[in-house]
């Protein structure tokens, strides 16, 4: 049963990346990607990424585990247009996706193929036709939305999402992007409930794992004075 | 050995209240209520809770427990003037605190003795100041500053936080009071180091605890293309 699911790396105050690089300099030593490397460093200093990625080196650990696990677990992928355009000269002749990448544009391109069984389709018809489209290609596997953080966004906004992984790294950046912003569109005393399923503590970062459930007006309670059952409606 | 801790329970996007009431109406009725109610709602649950404030029921599971172990920790309260006027009336004549709180506020009042322990001590120079007189309240217990999420935020920004525990709530709020906004005076490419000491997964809430560190600069890194140590400064 092929579900859509979601992972990204963010620091305790919830940003995937220091602020948003503008203008000419290097995006490799601005402040945007300072941010983004400290919270993957877990990923960069796992063996099974540095595997795909063909580095040497690398701790084999329960944090490799959970790359490895969600390589697996995956079938197809959903990106983003800058995340897809920004990987596409470091990702090289065999990006280490494995599987075919559903890239949500407004510029219309021929789809590429690449080495190790990685393709990037563009897909110009919004974000929901991208999940579709990557749920018939990832033969019983999951969907993974790769990222960037407003993709995952929109996909959790639109409520395509199954689950949503965070690895939350020990450090406060203080700015930069945020994954969960807001513009989910909620109303007044509306939240997003999800249920957490699976938690993994590591020295480097927590792994925490939530089934979304969905929208869900929030309740007025008693603060339990009353003796009887704490919520009320 | 006393440790000045805090802990707040948040949202998974990290709010501890909706947005903020002002006006007139009832703040009980209020948005901001409503997003503190729902991540609150696990301690207003717990027996150990309840038991302070002299409520029936609750569940006595791994959430009161913690609780419990909060309460048993503390020798002193550092808090904002805001909760403490918020708490006033409903905390009563026996708050739930039995021990020395001192109240940052920029308005003088004399101290005030309630039932059970708890005491009121209206501190005018400043935050170090608070944590300096409940540290020699303390008794060698900790020093816990309960909050809000402004005060535990000017904790931090001055360096005097040892510990900081999130019981981080299975919601998204999408808008509200967030305990980690972007005023901790954080130059380009810092950030507070943090590191998990302790992990507790329940259904309703995760707790995690982290010993602060302190400001760090952020080190670029190669994404591990040499092969070599993946972190270079």
């Amino acid at each position: 049963m092929t579900k859509v699911t979601a992972q990204l790396s963010v620091s305790v105050d919830g940003f995937y990346a220091g602020p948003r690089h503008t203008g000419d300099g290097d995006w490799m030593t601005s402040a945007e990607s300072a941010g983004f490397f400290r919270v993957t460093r877990w990923v960069t200093d796992a063996m099974a990424w540095r595997e795909r990625q063909g580095f040497a080196g690398g701790e084999r650990d329960t944090n490799s585990d959970v790359v490895a696990e969600s390589f697996e677990a995956t079938g197809a992928y959903v990106m983003g247009r800058r995340m897809a355009d920004g990987g596409e000269v470091p990702w090289g002749e065999e990006p280490p996706f494995r599987a075919p990448v559903f890239v949500v544009t407004h510029r219309p391109r021929p789809r590429v193929e690449r080495k190790g069984g990685t393709s990037f389709t563009y897909v110009t018809d919004g974000v929901a036709s991208a999940v579709e489209q990557a749920r018939a290609a990832a033969g019983g596997r999951d969907v993974a939305v790769a990222g960037g953080g407003s993709l995952v966004r929109q996909v959790l906004k639109a409520g395509l999402l199954d689950e949503l992984e965070l690895h939350v790294v020990p450090v406060v950046l203080g700015t930069g992007l945020r994954l969960l912003d807001a513009d989910l569109d909620l109303a007044e005393k509306e939240a997003v409930e999800l249920t957490p399923i699976r938690v993994i503590p590591t020295p480097q970062v927590t792994h925490i794992r939530y089934a979304v459930r969905g929208r869900a007006p929030l309740q007025l309670d008693d603060r339990g004075s009353g003796g009887g059952p704490t919520v009320v409606s």
